[in-house]
């Protein structure tokens, strides 16, 4: 149902650089899994290794913000954009680092009061207090 | 420039229940300011009740997300639905409930890396992987 | 701050096409008042004229749907879309067209709500009922 | 395919808040349906009563703005936002409160209309005219 | 699947209107084919009428803009709106129109890259440089 | 109005990092003006070499969409995405590249039209062609 070809094992065991950015998946996430999006993306090499970078710069690095709060930040973004794949895939991730069913329903709750504040706000045009304005 | 009148304490003043609403954010924050966003609903009596009551029940109440991780998911949200009220108000929140500058940094990253895969997501128009299903 | 020049009426009188198009505006309106939308539109001569046509037959002649619900159809979309021009301009004609304070307090606990329950039925991928389904 | 369990009416047997909610529903619609959203709410007591709560005072209590405008306004929200299940349930809904076939093509122009005349005065950045501020 | 009935050939040839769009359609696109988005349009004749003309005025009149250009800022408008139909049909009709894997490529790096920095330049709230403003 | 600080040449002189990004945008632009979105992504330096990074490979280096191209296809998703200040540099940008008020009047009319059938696809849920389908 794609827009594109996925790419099977034997389809990226013949190019190079697809076959790079594979292994590194897997080395990377300690798993043979290597799901849809990236296979779709084998489609085009340059980008496939563009995007790869980021995600492991972005979200496998260590950093300030623990990797549970960042696939939060995750599906708030694919949430609202309507992004089914996203919300399937990163939502998985999320409780494969744990997310228990209370914070699963906390993130919800979260999300749904953003999403009518935020239309709020937008329809009733308000302006920004200068209490919160930088410099 | 909103398309309502943005209710002063005086105003306020006049009225019960949005005076007893008034009183509770006052109470619940600590604090003496009350942003444009209540100012706003404040011609709403019976939203601005029930929108305070979410708010205090899914933001101000403890759980067991923090209250930082919180705001970052409202600042996602609010980000992908370009709401620049609320990309403002809560951003200086997350600041007051001590966002760094590295976890600003961090927190910009996973959303320009997610905005972008959820573009890719959909513009492949990726089928879901059958281990991301629940049941 | 446009992307486009906003055309006076000087400039309006200059070209045909455009000139019969604000006459046209001024005649069903009943009113010498020719937003800044028109004015931006009246660069693109072909776009002005079929915007307005399908204004004309949409907005203006009479239907099933009364002037006010056509309105704030207009208004839930454009807050969806985050159109600060659009929320502006249809919440104007919308008061103009009779909207009262407690049924635009009404209309903003919908959109509220529905922003709401879209989040919560996108973050959870509920799949559809099949009561729900035509044929 | 959902991201939590749906509960079947078992289930809900088992959950005394869960239960009292689905009663509600089922008393209030007068029917004994209860769809998925709420099945998937189940696995969130307390989000699923601030949900229905919420629904119930603003879809279901008698106001100015009458049952079917309600639906209307839902489903322009709903498909801005590109949820594919409130699309089809507020549809679904807006029928069973007496949507004719001329009444949805004359909503489902005013959605066009809409979104094109968002994509273009966004597009154009065009300034608000003082005429439509307030105050 | 759709929320309205998809019509038939043989309960077009009911319709004079219909009939006649259809015929319009098959005779400019040299195709006997005719895809679900029209057949979900024929219950709204006048809606049928008025956007096949404005897609034949637009997508297929020669302008200043390639055929295949015109199809690439279909794509991103209807990735942006996640609109699974469009992109479907609109790659199609790309692909149709020559887009080779390579454009494919930048185009998709194009998307992700807009997404990426739209997101960037909204949380950041950036204000416009007036070396950008017109007049 | 930012949620951070915009760095001044003289701040940009004191990090050796954000400098480097900043020398390089300048040479690879072959001008002296650097607009505010770098000057706010300045706050993230590891972000603002990424993110040029990717400008650089996707919107400068040569490949089989022209410049012209590319640009119109950027303000289609900031259009979409309400991104006020991407529409105001990319329109700006797509200028200094040759657009003629020609074709930005057809760019105009075919987002205008991508947003409307994206809207009516959406609000009738139509299956997918099999047609349209790969593989």
């Amino acid at each position: 149902m794609a827009t594109v070809k996925l790419w099977t094992d034997e389809e990226v065991a013949t190019n190079d650089r697809v076959k790079a950015v594979f292994e590194d998946i897997r080395a990377t996430r300690k798993s043979d899994f290597v799901n849809n999006f990236w296979r779709a993306l084998a489609n085009q090499p340059e980008l496939l290794e563009r995007t790869w970078d980021s995600v492991k710069a972005v979200m496998v690095a260590p950093g300030e913000l623990d990797p549970l709060t960042k696939e939060l930040i995750y599906i708030a973004v694919s949430t609202t954009n309507s992004c089914s794949y996203c919300v399937h895939s990163h939502t998985a991730a999320a409780r494969a680092k744990g997310l228990t069913d209370q914070q699963h329903a906390e993130f919800l709750a979260v999300l749904g009061m953003a999403s009518t504040t935020n239309a709020l706000a937008t329809a009733l045009q308000i302006p920004v207090d200068p209490e919160f304005l930088i410099g």
